[in-house]
């Protein structure tokens, strides 16, 4: 088992990481008050649910379930209610605890709960796919979507600490599991060029679940993540970069209906339009562009998008959070491992890598 | 014009207090983007939005207005997501202000909206309520109600500025008026005998609207407030006795619907039972007990509430966000003028407080 810590003052916690994790050693020290909530989702329910919900208990604690339908399209208002119903139907209180089972969506809400429930209350992490693992784990996002824009409210909430157990991903859907590598992936083109490298070496044993590997990028990513949200927790700047391939990935996802496309199939092929726009702007050269879409076809994930007309793509992309001022910014990548932020891109040549990379 | 700044790092702020303020001159400096969002109500749009929306349109700035049904009733998720609509479908962005023109139901649901959009953005404050000019403005709490709760779902968000112009305050109605005397009051009971001189001296006035005297009155609230609060911004601690007459108040509220009484009602019934309680704990006279009567009485105030049955008056109360591992505690007076958070009461004596002051 690995431990990484995010490093964010009286906020900073850690993110074990590992095979077979046990969650009664594990978690003892994080759970505060008696009252624990477990929110979960139908996939996860019959898999894990009573693994965890027997060591929590085992602890003395008081335990309840919420268990959500599975899926992006359940990421709204009203299924965050029944969070809410859950947790007062139950008479929690202010110092109980809300533990996340399941994938990215399970933990956007249930910390989006735990941050608004009587403003605030004990948050814990258990991830359960990949894209969860190195996403979600590390830098305290949580929200639901609004039929206007993905992750439109929410709230920053970091979580006492994580637990990110591989064994967990034998169970996932392949789909899924390169949903996960598309952020993996992301990692590498944003910041680390020997990454790159060391996912170019592995992709096939990563595809195939070797858990070491999968155990080694996990780490990878989130040591990425929590050095960027060390530094700017509130997105103010360097965080901002994490949003690779987000901006189109966003405008993908909102106009195929959330939950059509996976976040991190929509990612990959944003990936590829920020990396396309970059090459056009003759920041990469065309065989860095190749390469990107590579390792991203490695991971057996789209490299390009079904048929948006422009302006209906466009106005998707002008509901994103980094527009400033009105000003669309978009993260794009000043060689092959090395991403900044910029409003210093040509409209016509951003129009073109869009089309380019539709079927 | 008085100035008072609230205390809190970063997260500094002023109150500007007085009778027909500049808004245009006020607001200025505390606006930071282009894109502003005036939430308010259908009582207070007619009288008053006009006038600001006038002033900030003069700025420059692109000011969209959002009008939500008047009462406590409407401070629910679905009219929270009008909100979000609004901001939304104007394509307002991360680094837009929201806006708070009306009482304390516009202030914490326009600032929860504020919290949650894009994860934050800026809130500026204009209580047109003597209640929430001494409550609202001050601590940043903002959430709104669940069925099972008062104030169940929320978050702490602090404004860049708030005014609180007297001139509003002609035009409030006499029940809103003294409910707002029932916060005034309570800063008194709960830690500043002097105060409590000085409302006995001046309370006539204050009830006939003396501007001059209202402004001294919220000046001296807020400044208790704010002093509370700079040391305890997440009620960790001695920011519980803000709750004084809370507990007791939340249930009334609860058991008759909310809307049905006005907050500041229930809050003075509360109280009285409080400080009934706190003299059957034999920590104050019954001469102190009679003077917490009388003060609120003479604000046109309730100091009885309808009967309500004891089992679910408890029921209510033990959904109190004080509540700490399962167990209730209460504000209570270990002198008039000196409030305590505590656990240590005697469950049989404040049944009995509860039923001496019903009807």
């Amino acid at each position: 088992m690995q431990t990484l810590h995010v490093e964010l003052g009286e906020r900073r916690y850690p993110i074990f990481i590992g095979s077979d994790l046990d969650p009664q050693t594990l978690l003892k020290p994080y759970i505060h008050g008696q009252q624990v909530m477990i929110v979960t989702n139908t996939t996860v329910a019959p898999l894990y649910l009573s693994y965890y919900k027997d060591a929590i208990c085992t602890l003395g604690k008081s335990v309840s379930v919420c268990v959500l339908p599975d899926g992006e399209k359940f990421k709204n208002s009203e299924h965050l209610n029944l969070i809410f119903d859950a947790l007062l139907e139950a008479s929690f209180n202010r110092d109980c605890t809300v533990l996340a089972l399941g994938g990215g969506v399970i933990g956007d809400m249930a910390g989006f709960a735990s941050a608004c429930f009587q403003r605030g209350v004990n948050f814990i992490q258990v991830p359960t796919t990949l894209l969860s693992q190195v996403d979600s784990s590390v830098g305290g996002k949580t929200g639901i979507n609004h039929p206007l824009g993905k992750n439109m409210i929410g709230a920053f909430q970091q979580p006492q600490v994580v637990l990110a157990d591989m064994a967990q991903l034998k169970t996932l859907p392949e789909r899924e599991l390169s949903a996960g590598l598309a952020e993996v992936i992301k990692y590498a083109l944003l910041g680390d060029i020997e990454f790159l490298a060391w996912l170019e070496e592995h992709m096939d044993s990563l595809v195939a679940r070797d858990p070491e590997l999968l155990a080694e990028a996990v780490y990878r990513s989130c040591a990425h993540k929590a050095r960027i949200v060390a530094n700017d927790e509130k997105e103010q700047g360097e965080r901002a970069l994490l949003n690779l391939g987000h901006t189109f990935g966003h405008a993908i996802e909102s106009y195929l209906g959330y939950g059509v496309w996976l976040h991190g199939e929509a990612v990959a092929t944003g990936m590829v339009m920020a990396a396309d726009l970059s090459q056009r702007m003759g920041w990469m050269s065309i065989a860095d562009l190749e390469r990107t879409k590579k390792i991203i076809l490695r991971a057996n994930l789209p490299i390009v998008c079904p048929k948006i007309p422009l302006n209906e793509f466009l106005a998707y992309m002008s509901h994103d959070k980094k527009v400033l001022n009105g000003q669309l910014r978009l993260v794009l990548m000043k060689q092959l491992g090395q991403a900044v932020i910029t409003k210093e891109f040509d409209t016509e040549l951003m129009n073109q890598a869009i089309l380019a990379n539709q079927q």
